[in-house]
């Protein structure tokens, strides 16, 4: 989608960007996610974005195998995530924390669906240990 | 920076986009956090970006709080993070996890300080009990 303008940052990030980067992407994700949206009609509404602008998403999250489009005959079809579009909601929910602490605190809380609150937090990947963001580097693998 | 057009979006998730959601921010602030720069020649060497857009952005994140502009008499002025800015952090290398399993594998790992790789997880706020993507749901406050 912002396609090869990213393409030369060789980095993870600025090719998931290149899939979910543009205007709404991820307001349309976070719609299918935790509103359960799934027709045209449904995210029109929601986020009153342009039909030409929400169509070519949509086509573009089917293509990338972020949604998967569905359509019984004479129902309008509808769009569902993937797993690999369900994988973006740790970066939903890590943006919506940030948010609510930095810009200023929203409507929405996240929850296990057994009713627990949830949150993101930096764990070491074996020892489970909890980090803050001031104690975490990036090296070459 | 989207500005208006998501301001309808009642959600931290929308508001947080009018800071970070255009074209280049996260890139921008992904060199600042992990790549330790913090001048405009740098941040330009690095992007490839137009000058004319990362000086908006740079000016923009001042704007927000997001980084300090500082600067030394006969010396270029340098732009460091925030601790606002620091905690994108979490949705950085969420976004970048994400690249790494589901576009390809990048050339960038996350570790603590100490050495130990590092990870976001979803975990409860209080129980630490872990969580995947599948069992989170949004509940208004």
């Amino acid at each position: 989608m912002l396609g090869r303008l990213y393409e030369s940052q060789n980095c993870s990030a600025s090719r998931a960007l290149e899939l979910v980067g543009e205007r709404w992407s991820l307001l349309i994700l976070r719609d299918a996610m935790f509103g359960g949206l799934t027709r045209f009609s449904q995210f029109q509404k929601s986020l009153g974005v342009a039909t030409n602008v929400l169509s070519k998403r949509l086509e573009d999250f089917v293509a990338d195998g972020l949604m998967e489009r569905r359509q019984e005959p004479a129902e309008q079809a509808e769009y569902v995530l993937t797993r690999k579009g369900l994988e973006l909601l740790p970066t939903i929910v890590a943006l919506t924390e940030w948010g609510d602490k930095w810009v200023r605190p929203g409507p929405i809380e996240y929850k296990s669906r057994s009713g627990q609150p949830v949150e993101m937090q930096i764990r070491g990947k074996n020892s489970g240990t909890k980090f803050d963001v001031a104690d975490v580097v990036a090296v070459l693998r």
